[in-house]
């Protein structure tokens, strides 16, 4: 059966102030209504119910997590003690889910990238299902087009295609995975018309990314084998706290997909993004004539190219600025030229430095 | 005998989302720690007793100017029931210090320019007091000598000069006052040399700002006179709203100074500023090597000529600015270009025409 894993434990910091440590990104509304992570499991209604549904985070953001996905059962709510990147992720929900059904398939994807529409998602990951069906052993990715050499995405190089049914998207085998490239490398990417950026979304069997795990990260997987032994013991959050701590954090991508032997990559036929700042999100809500793109409470005179986000019907008023962002929170607002976008970082940064935990 | 008047009913708009109906510009402390206000009231010490100084306000304000005038009596408070320009203002204050002190001489000053420094002041003040006992029909004001062609103040232009003791300021007798002029007009009026701004500070007995009333402005003498009459009766708030409200608005320059006889203007050796928006109290408080100001809790990175006012501990972070004004206040917040700074009062009217009161 298919059992959807939902990756919900990033702490991004390019949202600050709207995302904070108590409340990264993933479980912000930045492109709409609802926030990512709610989007996200809605996405999978009709494709996976929501008791083969497992999302895991950071302990600290369970609560927040349980309100924003209601209808998911409690065992499908893993809060991680500590951060150790997507491979102990990945790896302890196989096994976790290999004990009820020990022929899952799962379908393993992030919490906070925007994906529509969600039933041409569903079709897709039906195809990865279906691949993955027809061969066991089989891991399967999802490639998004380029539309430009970006360089903060990790790329895949498509090989020859596989054969699939009609009305389908294309499938390729991988030739190989890419980390994030220069920009000329960025820009052969492009094109060459062969390479896709990686989504960070795989369909495989638990059985076989086990596998994998056990032959190219026999100590993780061990530490992960004695935390589901404990699962459902009252040792669990003490044995989840001593053997997650003790496993040295690696991506899925590095510890077994570029070492795999038969890795396929469908291309999303989905549309992509993994909002990765400001500018993102006001690419998903569109902006007025002006090029401003306003969430919140808010009156402008003669601005453009500007973003603003307010929270909490305070009101910002913009006079005059041309390429801004502007974010207001209740206890913290940033005010930023857009060009500088990526430097909001060195502002968390910067927090840090100075000891001002109550900002972070 | 001596007193003063602070007139502090002004409610400017320049200074939104800080300034508000309901504590303006005077009360807040833009220049430093003490609200403009305060300095106003500190700078009469040892100049004329609390008991001989008198605060007009709004009447809405006098809760929030008893808190920053404790030392000022009860009677020494008063409130308008209706914004009516200088003139009833300064007949009524007038007509009360009359009452006791028939003789009263007045100082008569807003509560929202900086003067700097205090015992300047005061000694000029000193100055002017002595200029009225030699010629008790003498009306007295303070010019500033002009720095830049202001648009925004009126002028006094100065006549001959008045012989004054030694170590005084200079005394002229008053050739004409001078509404707010167009700029070519105002780089006239610095260029001759005999202009001087209308700091709107005056001194003068109450018996003869009462005749020159009497004289030019009947009908409003006669409304104050009914309130006077009233004061110390059980009608005192009943009698002050249905009459003041008769009174036709002006200004005790255009009631009586421009008519009047015998005018001095003593040019001004303290400093002067009316505060007229956010670049002078960036001004006031001065800027760090890249030419910032920010006041409250502020983090910045590479910013330059940029304005940051922020209350309540609330953090605000600038990355990347360039000549911007960021102010903001627990509701509502303004960032603008300071090249516009003057357009400020257009949010102001465009929250009033959006009904947006609870802002204004």
């Amino acid at each position: 059966m298919l059992h959807a894993i939902v990756m919900a434990g990033g702490s991004g910091t390019r949202f600050w102030p709207a995302s904070r440590a108590a409340l990264p990104k993933q479980l912000l509304p930045l492109a709409g209504e609802r926030t990512l992570l709610e989007d996200t499991v809605a996405r999978l209604d009709g494709l996976v119910p929501p008791e083969r549904t497992m999302v895991v985070t950071a302990a600290r953001l369970l609560d927040v997590v349980r309100r924003q996905a209601p209808a998911l059962p409690e065992a499908g709510l893993v809060g991680e003690p500590c951060k150790r990147d997507t491979a102990p992720c990945i790896g302890l929900a196989a096994l976790l889910v290999s004990r009820g059904d020990p022929d899952a398939t799962m379908a393993v994807m992030p919490s906070d990238h925007v994906i529509n529409p969600a039933a041409t998602f569903r079709t897709a990951i039906r195809q990865a299902e279906a691949l993955v069906a027809s061969a066991p052993d089989r891991l399967v990715t999802f490639g998004v087009r380029p539309t430009y050499p970006a360089e903060s995405f990790g790329y895949i190089q498509a090989g020859p295609p596989l054969a699939v049914g009609p009305g389908d998207a294309p499938v390729h085998a991988v030739a190989s995975f890419k980390e994030k490239p220069p920009a000329a490398v960025a820009a052969e990417y492009l094109a060459a018309g062969t390479y896709l950026w990686n989504a960070g979304i795989f369909v495989w069997k638990a059985a076989t990314i086990l596998a994998a795990l056990a032959e190219r990260q026999p100590e993780c997987l061990a530490h992960l084998g004695r935390i589901a032994a404990a699962w459902d013991t009252p040792e669990r959050e003490a044995v989840f706290a001593r053997e997650f701590a003790a496993i040295k954090g690696i991506s899925i991508d590095y510890a077994v997909l570029e070492h795999a032997r038969d890795v396929a990559v469908i291309e999303a036929p989905f549309g992509w993004d993994d909002l990765g700042g400001w500018s993102a999100v006001a690419r998903q809500r569109g902006a007025d004539d002006q090029g401003n793109t306003f969430v919140g409470r808010q009156l402008d005179i003669g601005s453009r190219g500007t973003i603003v986000h307010a929270a909490d019907g305070h009101l910002v008023v913009t006079l005059g600025l041309e390429d801004m962002l502007v974010v207001h929170t209740p206890d913290a607002t940033l005010v930023a030229d857009r060009a500088r976008e990526e430097e909001v970082r060195k502002v968390v940064t910067e927090l840090e430095l100075r000891g001002w935990k109550e900002f972070l």
